[in-house]
C-alpha cells in the first residue's frame, strides 16, 4: 500500500531533484525580502529559517535589528551551593546549547529536537545580576539600582542572579529555547521570574518606523543606530577598567505598568502635551516628522513652550551626547487581575556601557518629574552586567570566570 | 529648518507619486505568498495587511487556514443585571467593533487608533456560554460539559457566560482588539479569564505540515479540510432544531497541561508507543506519512499490536464517520510556578455541530483510558455555542435575540 499515493510520489521526486535548502540558509534579513526555502522534505518560509550568528566578539540580541518580533527574559537565582565552578558548568552547558539552538540545531540531548528546526533569529543574551559577583566576592562590580520614588516594585519581578534574554520571531522557537536553556541547568538555579514580551510580527513592521508601545506612542525615536560608532561607544564597554569587559556592556530591564484605563480618559491633546510628541506621526509638538528635533526653547505666541517642560521627551533628554542609552524595548500584555480589564505595559530594556553615567542621570530626572509618571508605574527592576561574545573553543564569560 | 532633511524630501516624492496601498489590500492569503505594500506614509510587508472578511453566513476564525499565529481566549461573565437587551446591546458594539478592527480601521472612538493600522489577519469568534441561555431561559440548549474523571479544573480557567476568540498573525493587533472589545462593554460583564495561545509565526510554518505542540507531537493530523463538503458537515449546524443556529456551531476549550518534566524522561519509542505515531515524521507506527491511515490491526511477529490499543490515535479515532471534529489548538506558556521550570500546555480548541455525538464520544474513550493521559492533564474547560456570522446591517446574535 501507498505506492499509490500521489504525494507520496512528489516526495520522491523532490527527493530526487536533491536539496536546495543549503543555499538558502543566509538570507537577506531585510525587511520586505522573502522567498520559500525548498528543501527535501518540506517548504518553508524564510521568516523561520533567518539566523543570526551566535559567535563574534559581541553578544547577539543587542545591536540585532530589527528587534525580533518575541521575547522571553528569564530571572535566575543562583543555589547557596553555586560559586566561580558551577558558573562555569553553566555557561559552558548554555554556550553549546546556544551555538547549535541558534542555528537551528537542536540541542545537545534535546526532548523536542523538532521544535528547534526553525531559528527565526533566535538570539541569546546572557546577563550577570549581583549575585553572580557577590558569589565571586567583588560586589562592587554590579551593585543594585537605586531606589526611586515612583517605585512600586514587586520582588516577583525585581532582581536576580543571572539572566537571559531571548529573542525569536517565532514564539516557538522562543519556548522551545527557554525550555532547554533552564531545564539544563535546573539543579543549580531556581526561576525567579519570566517575563515575556511581544513587538511587531516579522513581516508586520513599518520599515523605518519605530515600534508604538500599548499607549499607542512611538517608543525609541532617538535611539542610537546599530553599526554606527556612536552606538559602539555608547554601548560597548573599551575594556580600559576591567580587561574581562570589553566588547561588554550591562542591561537595565524594567518592567512599566501602563494605567491604560486613565490613560484611555484623556484627550489626544492631552497625551500629546505629556509626551511631548504628535501621536500620529511621532514628531515632536515642534516638529513634523519623528526625527525632527525637538525644540525645547520655541512658544507659542502667548509665550508657553510647545512643549511643556514636563512631557516625558524634556524630562528624558540627555544633557550631552555621552548620557544616551540604547532602548530595546518590548511589550507586554498579560491576564488582568480579578475586577480589572488590562494588565499591560512595558518591558523598558536598556543597554549602556556604563549605568552610573548613562542610565541614572536619566532615571533620575524621570523619577523627580515626569508627566507620564501619572499613567505609568514601574513594578519590577533588575540589572545585569552583560559580558563580551564568544567563539567556538571559548564559552560566555571566559574572561571572568576561567581565571 | 527641515526643508534640508533628505528623508522629508523622500516622503514628499512618495507623496506625489501617490497611493497605491489600496491595490494591495486584497492579497493573496496563501502561504509564501509575500509582498510589499507601498502606501503614501509608509512601506509594510503583507503579514501585517492581510485581512479575512468579517461578514458571511458563518463566523470567522474557524475554517480561517491556516489559523493565525496568535490568540487570546477571553471569558467573561455577565453581571447579574444583564438580560436579553443588554445582550443585544454587547452585540451590537461588538459587531461594529468587529466590522472595522478586522479591516485594519480604528474601532468607534478607539483611543490608541493607530494600533488598528495591522489587521494581520484578525479574526474575532464570538460565543455563548450556558449562562447566556440561563439568562434568556432556556439553559437546555447549552449546557456545561459533564466531569470526567482525568479533570483537574481550576475554576479560574473552567466555564465563562460569554467567549471571544481573538485571533491574529501579530500580537500588537491581539492585544489591541481584545483591550477595545473588552473595555467597551466592561459596565456589563467582568473577565474570567484570559488565555494567551500561539502557533508558528507567519512565515515560519511549515506549509501543509501539521503544528507541533509544545511535547514535539504534529497535533491535529487526520482533521477535516476547511472548505470541503465534509467539514462543512461536521462543523455547521443546518438548522433543523434550531432555525437561528443555522450556519452556527460549538466550541470546546480545554486547557491541558502538559508534564513536560516527566515527559522529557521518557525516551523516543515510549514516547512513540504512548501517542502511536512516530515523532519525527508524525506518521502512525504503522506507516511512513503522517496522513497515512493507521492500521489498529497490524501485529509484529510476535503478534503484539504495533499501535497498541492505549496508545492516543487509538482512543482518540472516531468509531464512525460522523463521530469527527474540528481541532484548531494553539499552544500556551506560561511562567512557571515557584520551583518550577515550565508552565506549558496545549489550548484545546475544537469546533463541532454537536458537542453530544461528536466530541463527547471521544472524550469520554479518552477519559476511561488514554496512554498519554499520564503527561497531561486538563486543568480548565469552557463550551460555547457559535452563533451565525453577520452582514452589514445586523448583529451576531440576532436571530437569537433579535425576537
Amino acid at each position: 500500500m501507498g505506492e499509490q499515493d500521489p504525494r507520496r510520489r512528489t516526495m520522491t521526486r523532490r527527493r530526487l531533484l536533491g536539496s536546495s535548502a543549503a543555499a538558502v540558509g543566509a538570507v537577506g534579513a531585510g525587511a520586505g525580502i522573502y522567498g520559500v526555502a525548498d528543501s527535501a522534505e518540506r517548504t518553508e518560509a524564510v521568516t523561520g529559517t533567518e539566523t543570526v550568528a551566535w559567535d563574534g566578539p559581541r553578544q547577539a540580541g543587542i545591536a540585532t535589528a530589527p528587534p525580533q518580533a518575541h521575547a522571553i527574559f528569564v530571572g535566575l537565582d543562583l543555589l547557596p551551593k553555586v560559586g566561580a565552578a558551577e558558573l562555569t558548568g553553566i555557561m559552558k552547558v548554555w554556550t553549546a546549547d546556544i551555538a547549535r539552538l541558534t542555528q537551528g540545531r537542536p540541542a545537545l540531548a534535546d526532548t523536542e529536537p523538532e521544535l528547534a528546526a526553525a531559528p527565526a533569529r533566535l538570539t541569546v543574551t546572557v546577563g550577570y545580576g549581583p549575585g553572580v559577583f557577590v558569589a565571586l566576592d567583588r560586589p562592587e562590580v554590579a551593585p543594585p539600582l537605586p531606589a526611586f520614588a515612583i517605585d512600586r516594585l514587586d520582588p516577583a519581578y525585581t532582581g536576580a542572579d543571572l539572566a537571559l534574554q531571548v529573542c525569536a520571531d517565532d514564539p516557538v522557537t522562543v519556548a522551545h529555547a527557554v525550555r532547554v536553556l533552564v531545564k539544563n541547568v535546573r539543579s543549580l538555579v531556581t526561576v525567579r521570574w519570566m517575563q515575556r514580551g511581544f513587538r511587531r510580527a516579522r513581516g508586520a513592521e513599518t520599515p523605518g518606523t519605530t515600534m508604538r508601545n500599548l499607549m499607542g506612542q512611538v517608543d525609541g525615536t532617538t535611539n542610537p543606530e546599530a553599526g554606527t560608532a556612536d552606538f559602539d561607544s555608547l554601548v560597548w564597554d573599551d575594556g580600559t577598567d576591567r580587561p574581562w569587559m570589553r566588547e561588554g556592556t550591562t542591561m537595565v530591564l524594567r518592567r512599566i505598568r501602563i494605567e491604560l484605563d486613565t490613560w484611555d480618559e484623556l484627550d489626544r491633546p492631552g497625551r500629546e502635551l505629556s509626551v511631548g510628541r504628535t501621536l500620529s506621526t511621532g514628531a515632536p509638538l515642534t516638529g513634523a516628522y519623528e526625527s525632527d528635533e525637538p525644540d525645547f526653547s520655541a512658544t507659542d505666541r502667548n509665550g508657553i513652550p510647545v512643549i511643556p517642560p514636563s512631557a516625558h521627551i524634556a524630562r528624558a533628554r540627555h544633557t550631552h551626547a555621552g548620557e544616551r542609552i540604547f532602548r530595546r524595548v518590548y511589550n507586554y500584555d498579560d491576564p488582568p487581575a480579578p475586577g480589572q480589564v488590562s494588565n499591560s505595559g512595558l518591558l523598558f530594556v536598556s543597554f549602556q556601557r556604563d549605568i552610573t553615567t548613562q542610565f541614572l542621570p536619566i532615571q533620575r530626572r524621570l523619577d523627580e518629574f515626569d508627566a507620564l509618571n501619572e499613567w505609568t508605574t514601574p513594578v519590577g527592576s533588575a540589572v545585569f552586567v552583560i559580558p563580551p561574545g564568544v567563539g567556538s573553543g571559548s564559552y560566555i564569560g571566559e574572561g571572568l570566570f576561567g581565571r
